[in-house]
């Protein structure tokens, strides 16, 4: 009993993910996982936008030439001139923000986003656009240059002109929710990286499932920037690892190598060959040397990049952090702050910038405005070959429209295994694997897998093969042992397309590894599902360093997730759907009027020894009502009265079971009940008797209760 | 002010490290970083033991040989198979454990404490022995058997027979607590390495300050053994490339590179080259193909390491999981399960071993018995040479026992600043900057960093240079952005010596990175100091991604661990003793009787959010206690008498205000108090703007009390 419980956290916005279909505001929900009917937005959250593929076709006015001219080489160092100074004029105003990495990183983005990326700034949501992370997220305004220059409805001036204030579409760091353009949030380092990997992996699997010899519906590359802090962060190297592991050949990587840290110059930290190491990691390694005006070389190595189609490439450039800055240039003081009055004026002396704050010349803006059009026709074009591609193959096309829009397919939910009162017992992760195998059949955009534990965590698709160099049809991800870095590419794979629903897992305690990607996943309405085993002392033996004490209470206290700990079949497949829909409910109940002697609360694998310990009450006469309380975030949004039907506010004798961390609790419970739990480590033994050490036996749930009523 | 918040959290030990000095048991505290005067050892929880240097100063009867003479080879392969049988036996009693590991790694183990290392098994705490840590800490049947060999009285026979078993001294990952002869805890994987790393470099840095021409008192080595899962997660990364940049010549890892873990081969998520990964990262790399049977190539590897004085070694050592096993051996098989009795029974026949379980073979005791004589002489001389040193270097000499006893200089606590009511407000980070300088100056073991923001957490000691490889007798160590690793660096710093305290700092939110390591720091009573500024939404501009909202409940919920959110120069430098070591406590009152009409609660910044209300309240009328709750787990051990004065269950009229979650809140504000707190993610705006729009305001504390009067 004790070693069976699992626990799940959907990160919300898989309830809340808004689909605007057809320019239509309607919005459509995608249910959740545990089988939930579909649930009303949230409202408190900014919700997720998504243009259909089919509302932009328009034809356009001018085709863009397959082949880019050349641009004249005064206006590009012009145009270069324009993104640094609209980051300095943006972070001056702030008074807040990051001038540095702007200044030295716009020649390589320059020509990304002018030169060689595909994307259609009349619509940031075109399925097939190249994508962008800038995994340095502090430089951000770099990328609200480029999107403004761009076209980008999302970043206009007065946009640039607020930013960092409240409500603008101009955060402190890149927000996917608040800022159409920016496909993931990034700012904690190395966890655009870490996105990018899974927008490339994304990318790799669905084109291997959908593209056919005469028609190559997805192909795009994924584009991003880190500096020298990304390089450092763990999650780098182990999502590094597993991009050249798998063979991620389109993505490319720019490694911004400006020697700048926040405390200094990078030789007090960081020593280590970086080209040497991801060569080890299997990646091909190309080094601009001179990134601040090395404009061909830049177009070289891209290219390049591009030419070894079975490796990912990481570009190091280096660069100079503050370029243009007199007395700032190469120095952590252009890091983070604003550069000062004085300081942006000896720029604009030194780079020779008459132009007031904010304004784009009028030759860099009109070179840039092509790209309204030359966007326009690419998605064009791309909505002919896939009207093609669903007249010869219309299963795949439908496939593919569900992974783009985020529909399910009617009835998806059906598929779930139901459960009775008679179905035998289970262990809930064995369960829990029923599940996720009845949706991977269902749900075309369904894939997932573990950090080395999936025999433990019982996620594996069985009628699927994994996802590999040589195999990235396949929908099993082997992550190794990499929790931070597979809960981050779950957060590029669920950015890359609505309808693609990654789930992770790993055992409850590790989820510590990668809290920092869960709580992006919970930011950003990710909708990533996280499969989480062995979830309390009953793992027994492993002891005190495997075994979660403080974790539920920590996922509660999170915004924007929800915290499911389910109890049995019908909990795990949610055949009870009215009961989970509403996160707390009653069970089993022989009182009348509303008005139990005791109210026994348990989850998960508890909840079976609230119920025993209930029977034994009622034998000696005792009202007792037994209440589940699988999700207290969705019990929380329920109505006072249903609220009250199963706490009424007059029963203050309540005992709660759960082996965690009673931390909390007082709110279900009230200063009168009782709560049984655990506020101690664990220990190693086996989970029998851990459960009996630490008190949870009915022995101790009658006690508690008798001393209440 | 909102700006300004910074919050300390302290793993518990640091007020509970017990100390036996001299073999009595006498119990002397270490006062926490916030000026507490000394508290008793936590009761609930093992206290660490430490065998002062003198202890064990017997005349040992037996003088090891200088060199070792070499075992004949027949008798090596002996001690290996008893390793290996003692793994098997253990976990085939307890049906529960990882057999693969050790049989894999017995040969190279068996060389490491048998032929290498210095210790004295009869006192697992002197100061100079080699340090073993197994990051690989799911194979701690092999250290068990080592120690048990090598004649450790904490692993006798029955212990081994109890391995995993309730109040074992054998638990199912290695838990330096419960363990004497393990130095750090381990399992949860890379942890390992990352205290090794921590080990080297406390021995560097106190060689580097005390050894002389003539007397090198701190001398001794590093050992690990990790795995294929270790090096796939990210902070082994972090902390290799930080051994290699520190150039931590004594530290020599074992690489058991089996190509096993739990999912399969290796090849399914580890295919870099891990020898190339660590050359970049500045090791010396030796691999040894045969680790099965090649004894001589591992010795020699292992003086190729020591030879190599400048950089850390990495000895990748080829081996098969499971060694010895006909049918389960290099395969996953035999990583995390009992063999089972047949199995068992064939790799006796196998490996030719017609001894019973748990039997030692009476050459094999005899050989490794030498090794209790051998320690007690290798702490006689080095206790002799301490002596010689005490002698010609007093005062270093008094300094170095306080840094290995954990006995703090009398009357550390006066050099504290203290602050008046009149002192000019600051933030926070600043008088923590200032207790921080105050303590290096008297506290001899005191030392720590920041993950590349010691600006922002204001952790800079000004007395003192960076610790890097030139200079490793300072004491601000330069972590860069690597917070997982940072954690774990300073559990293996804390574990090193009772004396020596290690603080580490970042943003609030970033902790969560080093959850996992902070995790391990609270369950084995690391004492680690964790300074974390930019406490919530009040760092303003940089938005959600940077504002915690969660953590302090999250850590509030953590055993083991006192969360403080300190609000101003007395609480942040501690002069306020008598208050603050309770955890809660009155800041003002104009009630009488113990009965004001309404109490306001606040912690950091919101408390003078809450002075202020209560100032307006009092202008109408009202009679309003504010209280200060600065550290809850302090408050919770208070006696019943002292909280109901300060939370008189007569008033239930309670007012929180904090800026974070307000999840376990109702458990100080009761269920008919309210608290003012943020359930959603903050956003990018000034500071001051967000306290308002998210409700932080004098406005809304007033209205709330008001409601409740």
């Amino acid at each position: 009993m004790a070693s069976t419980s699992s626990s799940l956290a959907i990160s919300q916005a898989l309830l809340g993910r808004a689909i605007s279909q057809n320019g239509s505001d309607k919005c459509v929900s995608i249910p959740a996982f545990s089988g939930l009917k579909s649930t009303s937005p949230r409202t408190t959250f900014s919700s997720r936008r998504i243009a259909s593929t089919n509302s932009h076709s328009l034809r356009p006015l001018v085709r863009a030439a397959a082949v880019e001219t050349k641009t004249e080489s005064s206006l590009v160092e012009k145009s270069v001139n324009t993104i640094r100074f609209l980051a300095i004029d943006a972070v001056e105003k702030a008074k807040s923000g990051h001038p540095g990495l702007p200044m030295g990183c716009a020649p390589m983005s320059h020509i990304l986003f002018d030169e060689v990326m595909r994307y259609n700034p009349k619509n940031p949501y075109w399925f097939n656009r190249d994508r962008f992370v800038l995994s340095a997220g502090h430089g951000c305004m770099l990328q609200y240059a480029l999107l403004h220059l761009a076209g980008y409805d999302s970043v206009r001036e007065e946009d640039l002109k607020s930013f960092r204030q409240w409500r603008s579409k101009t955060p402190g760091h890149p927000e996917n929710f608040e800022t159409p353009g920016v496909e993931v949030t990034t700012g904690p380092l190395g966890q655009g990286i870490a996105n990018a990997v899974g927008l490339a992996l994304a990318e790799k699997h669905l084109a291997a499932r959908f593209n056919k010899p005469d028609n190559e519906i997805v192909d795009h590359y994924t584009y991003s920037i880190l500096g020298d802090g990304c390089q450092m962060e763990g999650i780098t190297n182990e999502v590094c690892s597993l991009a050249g592991h798998w063979g991620l050949g389109k993505l490319i990587a720019f490694y911004d190598d400006n020697h700048i840290s926040i405390d200094g110059d990078t030789e007090i930290a960081l020593t280590e060959s970086v080209d040497k190491r991801f060569e080890a990691l299997g990646w091909h390694v190309i080094w601009v040397k001179n990134g601040n005006n090395g404009y061909d070389d830049i177009r070289a190595a891209i290219k390049e990049a591009k030419a070894v189609t079975d490796k990912p490439s990481l570009i190091k450039i280096t660069t100079t952090i503050g370029y243009g800055s007199p007395n700032k240039a190469n120095s952590y003081s252009a890091h983070g702050a604003a550069l000062g009055e004085k300081e942006v004026e000896a720029t604009r002396q030194n780079l020779g910038w008459p132009y007031e704050p904010f304004q784009v010349p009028e030759d860099v803006k009109s070179h840039w405005s092509r790209h309204t059009p030359k966007g326009a026709a690419l998605e064009a074009d791309w909505n002919a070959k896939f009207a093609a591609y669903e007249k010869k193959y219309a299963e795949e096309a439908r496939e593919l429209k569900s992974i783009m829009s985020g529909e399910l397919p009617a009835g998806w939910e059906k598929a779930l295994p139901t459960y009775t009162p008679d179905s035998p017992g289970d262990a809930t992760r064995n369960l829990s694997q029923q599940c996720l195998n009845a949706l991977a059949k269902v749900v075309p955009g369904f894939l997932g897998g573990s950090a080395d534990l999936a025999s433990s965590n019982m996620t594996l698709l069985k009628a699927f093969g994994d996802f590999q160099k040589a195999t990235p049809e396949e929908r099993n991800l082997r992550f190794g042992v990499r929790e931070h870095g597979m809960g981050a590419i779950c957060n590029g794979i669920a950015h890359h397309s609505p309808g693609l629903i990654p789930y992770c897992a790993t055992f409850f305690v590790f989820t510590d590894y990668m809290r920092a990607a869960m709580r992006i996943a919970a930011l950003s309405e990710g909708g990533v599902i996280y499969v989480m085993t062995h979830d309390s002392i009953g793992l027994g033996e492993d002891g005190p360093t495997h075994q979660p004490v403080e974790h539920l209470s920590s996922f509660r206290a999170m915004p924007n997730i929800l915290m499911f700990r389910p109890a049995d079949g019908n909990e795990t497949a949610g055949t009870s759907i009215e009961s989970v829909e509403k996160g707390g409910y009653t069970i089993s109940d022989n009182s009348t009027g509303n008005k139990p002697d005791v109210i026994l609360i348990g989850t998960g694998s508890e909840l079976e020894i609230a119920a025993q310990a209930a029977e034994e009450l009622r034998k000696e006469g005792k009202t007792v009502r037994v209440v589940s309380f699988v999700c207290w975030e969705l019990f929380d949004e329920q109505s006072d009265a249903y609220k009250e039907s199963v706490l009424p506010s007059d029963v203050s004798a309540r005992v709660s079971i759960e082996a965690g961390s009673t931390f909390g609790w007082e709110k279900i419970v009230g200063g009168k009940g009782k709560s049984i739990g655990i506020d101690s480590f664990g220990a190693s033994a086996p989970a029998g008797k851990l459960y009996k050490e630490f008190g949870f036996t009915i022995e101790a749930v009658v006690a508690a209760a008798k001393s209440l009523i």
